[in-house]
């Protein structure tokens, strides 16, 4: 058929006569927790974690996954990953979110072609007002080799298998552009509480990075990125030490 | 409704209920031209080069636009970026593509909602078997801040407004991704000829980072990553200047 105009053109253009998929935003959250030391005179240790949501629907019942929703027709893939990042944690403002990848293998859902546009938010977990879903968990993240495992505070512990569709993959991915940008950007910090000792932040890099790091070398790298607060951590049955900030 | 198992839901899920977007794949197609030199004397010079298609249909006939198309329900989306690669070069095999980031505006297309996402593609054009495709042309890519600003070998020049869509916007970030990974990867040899001199591949760095770098920090930086062939290119009227290629 020729049109005469773009508007001509438009007022045919029928989008109903093709096939479509659906799309999903799903949000990785990333935050830091605190695991308690062994005894008392061990201060917590910091570990990188992930807030999973057990799935109480079909499909993939009982499941974990990441919280996600369907993209409304009006709304933009980010804007719905707001709304499920404040549906889940609370908070509206001020969180650091990036889009992370688009998954679309053909058969990642069983109900029909599901494309999931995956969104990382990095949050302070000490920052949140909990909402409605309680049924959200924050999981410890460790990756051994290509082997993912998670596990809660209490207890419940998760290999991929155990995640719902290709979730599993997702926060692989997830942890690797972490990886990645922790070396070269200043994102690290919005997991970060306010004040924060050098020692506690490079526990977040290793958690993060997954090796241990020469104190040294780690606070030379770090220098410019951080200012002295004036205020000291104590307690914990050892020295106390300087609290510092996230210069900005 | 309660359903008692997985396959029963599944046999239930209506996906035509729900109104849906459209899903194209867009390919950046990246790749390094020689702009040749003002006279005898002087070199050609290497520049970074976009490919773009002028469209010949509805919507935004007339513009120029990132190759691209509908992707089907069974195939995935980088599945359609290598269909449409194949399409505009006849290139097969061996060709470097990584997904840049999904555009979802709601607005960004007038025809209906369309999620594009976006691939990039780094070619050497010297290897292109050019398909049916022709009114495709290269542009020599300048972005001046935040203006983009795109020339043609036969004196086509485009600014963002020439462009169909948000194509504009999904080629300064792919320009800004270019930026960042010839840095720290080594894709950069994606777009170079099997041999080339340490000054064309200064050029193509200084072209893609749009600054001028130090030859001696230059050839320290990249020494690890090229080996000698043992030939020289000679011509141009200047001293021949050793080959080297990409160690791989």
């Amino acid at each position: 058929m020729n049109y005469q105009s773009e508007a001509e053109f438009l007022k045919n253009y029928d989008a109903s006569q093709f096939e479509k998929p659906s799309i999903t935003s799903d949000i990785i959250i990333f935050s830091v927790s605190s695991q308690m030391g062994e005894n008392w005179r061990r201060a917590d240790k910091k570990t990188f974690s992930v807030l999973l949501v057990k799935r109480a629907e079909y499909p993939q019942m009982d499941k974990w996954n990441l919280p996600g929703g369907f993209v409304g027709m009006r709304e933009t893939s980010i804007d719905a990953a707001h709304r499920v990042l404040t549906r889940e944690t609370g908070v509206t403002d001020d969180i650091y979110m990036e889009q992370l990848y688009t998954f679309d293998a053909i058969d990642r859902d069983p109900r029909t072609r599901i494309y999931a546009i995956a969104y990382m938010a990095l949050v302070d977990k000490d920052k949140l007002h909990y909402a409605e879903d309680r049924t959200a968990k924050w999981f410890d993240i460790r990756l051994d080799g290509d082997r993912l495992i998670l596990t809660s505070e209490d207890g419940v512990r998760l290999t991929e298998s155990d995640l719902a569709f290709d979730h599993g993959e997702i926060i692989k991915m997830g942890i690797d552009r972490m990886r990645n940008k922790v070396e070269y950007t200043d994102i690290v910090f919005s997991m970060m509480p306010d004040e924060f000792t050098l020692g506690e932040l490079q526990q977040v890099y290793e958690a993060i990075l997954d090796k241990k790091l020469l104190a040294a070398a780690f606070r030379r790298t770090i220098a410019s990125k951080v200012i002295e607060t004036g205020n000291m951590q104590t307690g914990f049955g050892h020295r106390p030490s300087a609290l510092f900030k996230y210069r900005g």
